[in-house]
This record gives C-alpha cells, structure tokens and sequence, in this order.
C-alpha cells in the first residue's frame, strides 16, 4: 500500500496502535475530562453549574455554538426546537410495527432516527453551510424523544401522544412517554441527566459520528451510526445493569447490606462501579445522587436510595474502593433515577443516546468545519498471491 | 485527561494524527491493494481471477471463512442464504412510505437495513460465538437486495416482488428490480461488480463498521453505519457523477471527443479519474471495461463504451495522464455498467453497498475475534474554568 510520506513522517507507521488508544486525532472545544479531579466541563462550564443553572436546551446551544444564549438567542432557538417536535405518521407506523414485533428499544431508535431524514427541508444544503447543518442537527435532537417515548407507548399497545410545544424538552419527553404532564422535580430531574450526559470528550460512539460525518454524509447517517455504536456493550448499557441489580435485592430475602456483603465475598462485578477515565467519584454521579433524593424526599419512597447509599457506604468505608481508584460512576444513579421516573430499564441506554445526540451533531459540525476524511490504515497479513483453484480442486 | 502510559509509550501523544492518515489501527487477512501496481487481492487471490471464475456467493464465503468453499460447502452456504432472502412485510410497508415521500435509495437502505435486526433469531446470541455472527451476516446481505430492489419498485408505484431462491445472489437482484428473470451476461456481469466492490482494505465505511463492532454493537448497527458513512460525497457516490457526465455528452450537441476536449480546455473534473490509492488503471476498471463491451455486444447498442474509450483514449494518448499517476477507476465503467442494466443513477451507490457489506461484515467479524475498543483521543482546546453567568448577564 501506498500512504505517501507517512511512514517517514509519523516514525510510527509499523506500529499497531490497538484500539487507536492514545492516538490523538482531533482538538475539540467543546468538553474537558478530569479523571483524577473528577471533573468534567463543557466549553469550560462546570458541568455541575451547567445541571443546576441550566436547561438542556441552553446547553445544546452551547455546545453548538460556543456560548450560552441570551434570553432572546434560548427563546429563539428553544422555540423553533419545540415547533419540530412532530414527525410524520409514518414513522409512528413503522415504529408500531416494530413494536408488535418486540424491536429492542435502542434498535427501534436506530431505524426510527435513519428515517428521520424523509422529511429534512434542507437536504440538498452544502456540507459546509454550517447554519443550516445546525438547524438539521435542531430537527433531530427536537425528534428523538418524539420517536422514543412514542416507541415506548406503541409498544405497550398505546396510541401515540403528540409532542407539545409549551413543555420544555425534557418535561414533554415525560409527557409523552406518561401521558401526564410530569412535576417540576421529576421534569428538573430528567433535564439534569439529559445535561449531564450529552457530551464527554471522544468516546467510540462520537468518534463513530465524527468518522461518518468526516466522509461528508448527513447528520442522519452520523446520528444513526452513533446509536449503533451505543448500543455495543462494552459502551451504553451499563444504567440498565444497575437498576437491574437494585431490583435483585428487591426480590431477595437480603437485605441491601448483606447483598452487598456477599456480592464482595463471591467476586461479583458491581454494575455502576469504576470508570476508564475517573478515578474518584464521577462528577455526573454526585448531582444524580442528589436528585435520587429529592425524587425520594417528594413521593415519600427513598427504597432505591436506600439501597444505592447502603452499597456506596460499604464499598467505600469498609473497603476503600475509591482509594483504589474505583468510584460509583453516572451509571451508578442514573439507573435508579430513571426507575424512579417509570422509565423502563430498556430505554436508559436509548435515553443516554438522545442526550448524546446533542454531542455527536456538535462533534460532526465542529469536525466538518475543518475536515479531513478520518481513515486510518491497516496492515495485510493474509495469504501471499495465490492461484484460484478450479471448485472440485479446493 | 488520563491515558496510562501512552504518551511515553507511543512518544506520539501530542501530534495531532490529521485523518489518522498512515496509522496502523488493525492488521487484516481479507484484502490488499498494491497501487502502484494496479493490483487488488482477496485473501491472496487477484481480484480479476476472482471475478472471472467465481461468484459473489463463493466470494463472500471467501471472504468470512479465509478459503474458498468446494462445492458442499458453497451449496450449504448459498442455499442458505438464498432461503433467507425474504424479508417481512413491515419493511416493504415503511419503504412503500419511504418512497411516497421520495427518500433517496441511499437513505431508504440504511432504514431499511436497521429495520431487519427485528427479525434476527439469534439476536442474543453471545459476541464471541462467531458461527452466530457468520449466519447473522449471511441473513443481512441475503436480503439487502430484498430491501434494495423492491425500494426502487415501491417508489416507482410498482407491487414488491418476492425473491427467488433458485436464482443465483446476482440474478435475483436483478429479477427482483426488473421483474424479469435477466439474461446470462447481465447477471454475470452484475456478478462480477458485487465481486470487485466486495472489499477494499480500511476505508472509512469499513473502519465506521468496525468502530461500531467494536463497542460489541451486534452487525446490524454496524452494516447501517457503514451504509451512512458510503453515503457521504468524499466516499461512495463517485459512480453517479459519471454516468451524469455520459448522459450530458449524449443530451448535447457535441461528439465525445469534443466534449472530453472541451472539459479538459475548462479545467474541468473528469469523475471516474483519479484514485487516492491507484496510480495506474484500477484493476477493477479493467474488468468492468471488458464486461461494458460484452454488454454492448450482446444488445448491438456500444454508445457507452464509445464515449468511456473516447474519453480514455484522449486522456492517455493525449494529456499522458496515467504516466501523471491519474488512471480511470472502477466508477468510470461501473456507471455506464449499471446504466445498461437498467438501473437508476441513484441505486448505483446503494449497489455499492449492498456488495460492501460483505467486507465491512468480514472486518467486524475479524475484528472482533480479538476485540478492542476503537477510541482515539481528542484534545481539549476549548475555554478555560468559567463560571455560568445568570441568563440576563449574558
């Protein structure tokens, strides 16, 4: 093969870089990681100031854009994201045929995201019209919870529920999926994860955006593959774990302390517990904690939290877990949090998928701007030059 | 951020990989280009001898197995995958509704394709069991063509129709979009274009499945990953442009050899010249050139492969562009190619699709049997700490 240069260039070209671990491939303003300080910031807000000052919606804007809106700026931007919730009736059919079929949650997001692009106005825009790329990206993230939520009731043999324009994004995500207009702690609640998940550096799922969006596909494809690679194992589905533990020792007989006990004595994996890059306890985790307590403290039942403070309390004085560098991670509360709001276990990692949209589409247009195909090279280790045997000779 | 050792290791952490051109991300059996030799191998076998004495059946076992089958085996492995062919009518209804709003093929495909994960029986079949993973992949391009093809009919207001497993992978895509069983040279020649398209080393629809794959995400997402990073302008729609510019040689008033000298008097782009890779003729090129001439014998009508040889001539014997290293590529004859089979300019990617999923499933399969998480690193080079100021101080 021929790579012009790059052998000689990078002094590196020989050596397999596994998993591309530590290879640098693009500078980004949009979100730090402090693993050690455990501390993450989008555009160098705090994302703990970001949860408690703000809505998702102003940080779309920010991660869009650069900076928080102004008052006019969030109304025009909020507004026109409300008025594109609605899709077309063909994707509720589609969704509720999938759903009579028993479609996984995450997959029905996948192909019901891919079809959005039926109806994209400005799908002949160039590539580098940065303002329509945003109203794009505008349109799907205004979508996702039109798609998800109604997923959810179609498959539960529900009709649909049409989007409304006066709710906050979060709050008319919880409209949908209940049907009920959802109190201020629970629409606050979900707005504060929704915050704290849409970004976080370049991991595989926004890095499988930016290399889709590096071949100037749409935000759709991009969007689309960035499901896709969410729904990997090794990547978005470690919430549902955990609150599936947490309703493991509902049904026992033990208590959370002795099931903790002897989760340790047996060398069990505790969902929700270390993270490849914080070594203390996940910034996301700490204001998750909190809210698990407020959605307690208002409907009187503190089960779950409960259980999540007995298990954190003993990894943690009896067996100095985050001495050891293992700390509860975002998984760890989000899980509970969202059982707490009627979220079925199925649709977290779909719920992390449509907060990271916010992400993805920021990655691709911040990428886009300054693009080079991303297309790293691989080494041939196969057969040497052979003849193709007639088929009653193999 | 925290990298353990990376930086110190690689002696590279801070140079930022443009493109990650010329780094080694994976080391692969399946194929090998030599570009300055015109030379494409699978596996250890020509690209050309492939496409003359075998069939894409035999290759994509190829391909996913490291050897050709002999005659039980491919019998298994074609039967097989003929009986799946079917797909279920729910995605013939949403691509019915794809087409009533006029989606492109493209994006009707990766719907579509996310669509089939629905019916997978062993959609919880573990990662690691690769004979599970091979039949997956077997189902999903047994009925892309199922999808493919009856998309062109629905948006065309004509009925589905169903596959027909006695025909060969070729022959029934073709049946399926014309409605009538094709002849001998159309079918060998749709073939060989599946066979030459079938795998081309790392490129960015490639390493996208992989990136994918690599989170554990199952094939479907990674197929429809692949779909959406193909469909973007720097990577798989080069074959439209062709045949656009043929077509505009016959509207005009011009002979093709005024027109061709005309473009080059312009300064003009010629598509279908010039390949990131090859610096001689595309192998593959080759091929197609000779299958465009078999065409044109067998219906009497030789006005494409007049225009390409005009063109062709000129730009060699003239302008001594392959001694420049700019030599016509596959898309320079695969569009007139597909042309004369009766195929929209715009399926014409689509197709390209539908052949290289093959290899982006191969790579995933490959990939995974000794996985690790594909995650560069990006550099943060947004604001320093702020702090969030109240919305009427912004």
């Amino acid at each position: 093969m021929f790579f012009p240069g790059s052998s000689k260039r990078l002094g590196m070209a020989d050596e397999l870089q596994k998993g591309l671990e530590g290879v640098l491939v693009a500078e980004s303003e949009m979100s730090d990681i402090d693993g050690e300080a455990g501390r993450l910031v989008y555009r160098g807000y705090d994302i703990e100031d970001l949860a408690r000052e703000t809505t998702y919606e102003e940080v779309l804007y920010l991660l869009w854009h650069g900076d928080l809106p102004d008052s006019d700026e969030l109304a025009d931007f909020a507004d026109a994201m409300a008025a594109e919730r609605a899709v077309d009736d063909r994707v509720f059919d589609t969704l509720a045929a999938l759903g009579e079929a028993g479609e996984s949650p995450m997959a029905a997001l996948r192909t019901g995201v891919s079809m959005l692009s039926t109806d994209e106005p400005e799908a002949d825009a160039e590539p580098e019209d940065l303002a329509a790329a945003r109203r794009k990206g505008r349109r799907i993230v205004a979508k996702i919870p039109t798609v998800l939520a109604n997923y959810d009731r179609l498959r539960r043999g529900e009709d649909p529920v049409e989007p409304r324009e006066d709710l906050g994004y979060a709050a008319n995500f919880l409209y949908m999926l209940t049907g009920a207009e959802p109190d201020d702690v629970a629409a606050e609640t979900f707005d504060m994860a929704l915050i704290l998940h849409a970004d976080h550096g370049l991991n595989a799922s926004t890095f499988t955006a930016m290399v889709i969006g590096s071949t100037l596909a749409d935000l759709y494809s991009a969007v689309t593959g960035g499901i896709g690679a969410l729904s990997g194992s090794l990547h978005g589905g470690a919430n549902q774990d955990v609150i599936e533990t947490l309703l493991e020792i509902e049904e026992s007989d033990l208590t959370a302390q002795e099931w903790i006990e002897q989760q340790v004595a047996n060398d069990a994996r505790i969902p929700g517990w270390g993270h490849r890059v914080y070594k203390t306890k996940d910034p996301r985790a700490k204001i998750l904690e909190a809210k698990l307590s407020d959605l307690s403290e208002a409907d009187g039942d503190d089960q779950m939290l409960r259980y999540t403070s007995t298990i954190e309390n003993y990894l943690v004085e009896e067996k100095n877990l985050i001495e050891k560098g293992i700390a509860p991670n975002v998984d760890f509360y989000s899980g509970a949090v969202y059982h707490k709001l009627g979220i079925s276990a199925d649709t977290y990692t779909p719920i992390f998928a449509m907060s990271r949209a916010g992400g993805w589409i920021g990655h691709v247009l911040e990428y886009q701007a300054e693009n080079r195909l991303i297309r790293p090279r691989g080494r041939y280790t196969g057969p040497s030059p052979r003849d193709v045997p007639p088929i009653d000779e193999r």
